[in-house]
């Protein structure tokens, strides 16, 4: 039994189902408010999973009628300035550590993503919406930018989506989103589960070794000038073609059979 | 009385409404072309501007029948090389003040906005245009490919599409420009002012401090590596919510009453 | 006779029709799989277009039922590490060439294009496909992530798209390519290549001079933050603004007569 399975959460809830990882967010009175807590237990789940070579996919949600609603602005209301700059440390740790785990993290989406929901959900690798989800950085109506949300949604949309969403705090709709790209897909809300499990079982179809080398390249070679991705990319792709994996998975393929996964 | 209201300018026009100030380019049977000393004009307004805080959102627009036509191609032949560096760099440092500034600056666009007219739609932080204005980079005609134009350009929307505009110089429709992330509405001509100018006063609702905060960290986080750029706003966004208007802000809406900005 | 026309492929053809090169990839049997041969004879050919100045744009496009299956599986099984950095450096060099000579490079794409086939077009300036074309980088199906065609795939497209399609290894339609950013053009298969053609002539009415100057001044300054955008492109524009072939074309214009380029 792993970690991930023993420990206790207050916030959150994880279960797997094969080889899928569900963490969901569980706090459904307060719309899944990311309060320190919340997101310390996220961190936590996490990088369990991060070590949990069982877990192939992880699928993010909420429970109650939203995705999650932002920070918990309860616990924000005049704090010295060291309290604020621990509570977005934290929430960054938690966007940067989704970005970092081997396993795809996709983010289903039901109701509000709000603030710091909207960053979950640019921020993670794939997303999965209602039709009558809504997307929406709102902090400028409350005196306070989401100037974190921003990085991740500025990354995942274009410039002029990201500023109309950050000025007005206007709400996009979940067809908007697709548009957009902030999210990939919109679904009946009656098949939101089983689309994104559907979505889950493709990917976890593949070699988790592989999946791991690639999803972990994607973000550290978006963020270089294209000459250096090129030298760096061709490095990992080297090591991912000497890999057993690899041998196996281009083998299967000239023979015309399923591939055998050894995981390495 | 401020210095933006007392200055006499040749090419442009200076007006404010209640919080919305409006700077429209004015040399119609130009096209509004931006000469030297028309730029000049737009660096010094959109400057007083900056300091003018009683200004919470700028609507920039052209008057007579297009938005802006770039270059003034009349004052651009056979000149030395000294005066195309100074032209350019007058040319960089308006579109450099459009972001710099804390106020938000809508373009709004009727008729083409080609070449540095497109560059100008491009750098805004939002653009509503109308059903048949017209987006081009049509350097690649006459000669001067669009390469400063190009770097607005190819931030603000795709690379393929971006090269397509500045390879054929070809326009695009204004339903195009939306789909392509140039623009963020098309409306009908009849209604364009009102749609921009609903526009401004959805953004003015909000603390001009928290907006002007926002906005300029927009621009600076997004030519960061994204870890430099969390770096970055944590501290953006913890200012901010040490600040009295996020305070009145959360307050406000924890107490379920409108907020009362101090501006600070 | 130029170098280009007294080479002998093994893999590919070379074509001129008045300013406009065909490469064509020319391995149908193979669905055009780049081994190491066929890229070292498409990076010799564009070397070598690059120095005629009689060429004006490129189109690459592949014989056969497909545009490009990307890497030559039967040459890659169980191969020494030195063996896949060659591969991966020479599949590289394949790139970054395509964007570094001065003359337009349009991708006319039928059937597939998968892995490093999806990357030359995700690589060329423009792209142009059939209907029925489709896209994919479906590594991770054979335990070999696409890590290399996802440097030029993720500058292309959106976040969310290009992580769907890398992790799922599914294949985007032409239509959704178009909506994603990867392609300019959708065209009926029996227009492909008159409409390819009508593409590269537009750009052959401009000063091949001026061209050249703006694509590759494109890719360098993308990516660049954008002030050193700006400084970098101020030169690049007022050498532009300084050549004959700018004088000549300003004239023209303000002349209202068709320009007659000197190429300088």
């Amino acid at each position: 039994m792993t970690d991930t399975q023993t420990v206790q959460y207050s916030n959150i809830l994880f279960e797997t189902n094969s080889s899928i990882a569900y963490v969901t967010m569980n706090r459904a009175k307060k719309r899944n408010a990311l309060s320190l807590g919340h997101m310390q237990e996220l961190i936590h789940c996490f990088e369990s999973i991060a070590k949990n070579k069982e877990i192939a996919v992880v699928i993010l949600r909420g429970s109650g009628p939203a995705f999650c609603a932002g920070h918990d602005l309860g616990e924000m209301v005049e704090q010295a300035p060291a309290f604020y700059r621990n509570l977005f440390e934290v929430c960054t740790k938690l966007m940067e550590t989704i970005q970092a785990i081997p396993q795809p993290v996709i983010a289903q989406v039901h109701g509000i993503a709000t603030a710091a929901g909207c960053q979950l959900v640019a921020t993670c690798d794939l997303a999965v919406a209602t039709e009558d989800a809504r997307f929406a950085t709102p902090g400028v109506k409350i005196g306070l930018f989401c100037s974190t949300p921003m990085v991740a949604l500025s990354r995942a949309v274009g410039r002029k989506k990201a500023m109309e969403m950050l000025l007005t705090g206007e709400a996009l709709s979940a067809e908007e989103a697709v548009m957009a790209g902030l999210i990939n897909r919109v679904v009946p809300a009656d098949k939101l589960e089983e689309e994104t499990k559907a979505l889950a079982l493709k990917i976890a179809e593949a070699s988790p070794f592989t999946v791991g080398i690639g999803k972990q390249a994607f973000y550290k070679q978006l963020d270089m000038p294209q000459s250096l991705a090129y030298s760096y990319t061709k490095e990992v792709m080297s090591l991912n073609a000497t890999a057993a994996d690899a041998t196996e998975g281009i083998c299967a393929f000239l023979e015309k059979r399923p591939p055998n996964w050894k995981g390495c």
